[in-house]
């Protein structure tokens, strides 16, 4: 895949709209960049306008699985990305718009896709609508799908079977596996992504000893925790309800502090991100050449959970906050989200809480470090790094953050609007080591 | 409480905002009686726009339950509110609007409502924000709780401890137990409705024979049902994402065919409902007088679930559909919810799915029959016969709708945005059976 950046002037069939600026598609499909503008109450009143992604229509995510001799393996595709910083990237067997398979772009049927969708061929183990990037998108959801072929399956030379520690320890492996699979990995719940393994993956490799037993128990989803989950709901649902936010969509033209020049999108600051535009030139996709916006992030962005044994059990500090493209407003973060370089020089007080434990952390603290992709279909290179570090402080958590094991995440994430797309992919990182 | 109906002009701190059109109090507070545009996309296009009550603030439900000699009993109040029928009705320990317990309106403190939120004095069971009528309310939602007090409760006339079983068969009763009770009820888990209640309650009274039975599984939370909890979600978040619905609030005055009137607000055919203003007199509220606009449905609705008995254990056929007022599009409701006199005289062909199948069952299929209130906070004198009606034939299943164990039902309403107001509403009705 040859990817170019090019003015927006030389997109094909994408042009801004005359009176509201937005950026959009002739065919009205695909998705458009608009604007937004969030406003925060409460004791400290904020308010923003900035450009955001609008795709109404919900993705598809499916990863198709099937046992072999007891084992089960994940049918993993080879696929390239336009805003991918190496080219091929380990995905879905199935990452689709609904433009996609349902012709909008006039390319070729969607390989696999019959699995998810007919009850005759395929057993739906997994199925719930997920968010995106809050900050980039809005009210973009995806379906993450898990379904065992119940049938034999052809064979497709962009395609492996793959066993699910297989993928676990390729996630190891910075820039290699997509966010996609990411996310619909960490919809596995505990009893079939291990037991569903066929021992593959499973704890006991001796790898720091007692701590790896610590996160077997965090993965389980009835381990005396912290809190309950009816406590943590309590917490949660009272942090919504409290919670005084409002965000509605303006046009890209009234978006304050950012200009449009002729092949970039940018804010004043030269930060958070720009859109900017690009050529492709493809072999194997539906369609084999075009041009597109992407949303290009500034600098490199920390994702980290911080993590702390209570009681034996590993437990990760989530954060519950607002994004202005979620659709209920509220969902569960990693414990640190941010790009650092943004916070160079403040004063300890003023820096994102917890930043400073990530990034000081002894390397004996680290369980997983990784610079992993976001989703190069509409993001530009999008790089963080995504990092668990575990604590023995007994740090002073503010009232919206709490320690949960990650199996009381995985129950949560099981339904739509609880886990933000950060804190599903460092779950499923965090497997890679268990 | 008395209540009276009023014009408009006699309302006091509420008025019509001069450009909008739109009804709201001074305070900026409550609720607003404003528009909103509907457009269904697909097939057959329909587009309307309507008046539609915007409350943003999340209400709070709250009941508080403790075990005395080994038996779980809930602190029950008995409440009036403007739009009841019949005066007092068994509500939940604390019914909440946001303006409540912030004081706004002037009023005294919210009794009980410290069990709720200090961990301290009560131990959470359930919490989870529930939608409420999307006909009606634009994006509404409240907290259904229910906490178990770990200390001793003072006791206050207006409240009474009540066994689970005793609030059961009330639901037997018309017009007793209002709408807020319902829906915090119809959360309750099995393990917990059941086996907290102490023996009471339990099926085995005779009535039906291995009907009690066969409802007794339907509740069971891991009995085979006729589609896996994974293969309903697999339809239900298909259905979500195929649907193309879009809504957005619009002024109160460019809504079409409504007329305002010196006493209501109505659709010019007469149907649907009215906007209304009462003047209320009340001795034991927090605030003794005032004024406030309600919305008053024309006709008495049918809600109803058709049940069946699928391998001994009895299935409701819920129904997924779009209403303006979901945060997420589409929500599980009951098989029929419509006024019936709307659709007098159509041909079968034009009258909603099983509607003949609720109204011409014969009394032997009848497992529950009562007229319940709707909340009378905000809908005057709204009621509602509910229904559920068992079939021993084989009907032809249209592609919205899917059998499911009420255990199910309950399953996914632990968590937000899958069962609508009257279709959990309709469980707890259920459980009176039971």
């Amino acid at each position: 895949m040859d990817v170019q950046r090019i003015p927006f002037a030389e997109l094909k069939r994408w042009g801004f709209q005359p009176v509201t600026g937005n950026l959009v598609h002739d065919s009205g499909r695909f998705f458009s960049v608009e604007g937004v503008r969030a406003r925060y109450h409460g004791k400290e009143p904020v308010s923003w306008t900035q450009p955001i992604l609008n795709q109404p229509e919900v993705g598809f995510l499916g990863i198709l699985v099937k046992e072999f001799d007891g084992v089960l393996h994940c049918l993993m595709q080879a696929k390239a990305e336009p805003g991918n910083a190496e080219g091929l990237q380990l995905s879905p067997t199935v990452q689709a718009t609904r433009s996609n398979y349902t012709g909008v772009h006039e390319g070729s049927a969607v390989r696999y896709l019959e699995y998810f969708t007919d009850p005759a061929v395929g057993r739906p183990l997994i199925d719930v609508l997920q968010s995106e990037h809050g900050a980039w998108f809005y009210r973009k959801r995806n379906r993450n799908l898990v379904v065992e072929a119940v049938v034999d399956v052809p064979e497709h030379e962009d395609y492996c079977w793959l066993t699910l520690g297989q993928v676990r320890r390729l996630l190891g492996v910075s820039d290699l596996v997509n966010m996609d699979t990411r996310t619909v990995l960490a919809c596995l719940p505990l009893a079939l992504a291990g037991g569903g393994a066929g021992g593959e993956g499973t704890a006991g490799d001796g790898r720091r000893g007692e701590g790896a037993a610590a996160l077997t128990a965090s993965m389980a989803q009835d381990v005396p925790a912290a809190h309950t989950l009816p406590e943590l709901l309590r917490w949660f649902n009272g942090i919504r309800a409290s919670s005084e936010v409002s965000v509605e969509p303006v046009p890209l033209a009234e978006v304050d502090h950012w200009v449009r020049e002729a092949d970039e999108i940018r804010h004043t600051s030269g930060r958070h991100f720009a859109i900017v535009a690009v050529s492709v030139e493809a072999g194997n996709r539906e369609v084999t050449g075009w041009t597109q916006p992407l949303l290009s992030p500034r600098g490199t962005g920390v994702v980290a959970f911080l993590a702390k044994r209570i009681d034996g059990i590993l437990h990760v500090l989530a954060h519950a906050h607002p994004e202005p493209g979620y659709v209920d407003v509220i969902e569960l973060g990693p414990t640190v989200h941010c790009v650092p370089d943004d916070h160079a020089g403040l004063p300890p007080q003023r820096r994102p809480n917890f930043l400073d434990a990530v990034l000081t952390a002894r390397p004996e603290q680290i369980l997983y470090d990784a610079v992993q992709p976001e989703e190069g279909g509409r993001f530009y290179r999008a790089l963080s790094r995504y990092v668990v570090v575990e604590t023995d402080d007994d740090p002073v958590v503010p009232d919206d953050y709490r320690w949960m094991t990650v199996g009381q995440l995985v129950t949560l994430l099981q339904h739509s609007n609880y886990c933000n797309i950060q804190a599903r992919s460092l779950i499923a990182c965090l497997q890679s080591v268990w």
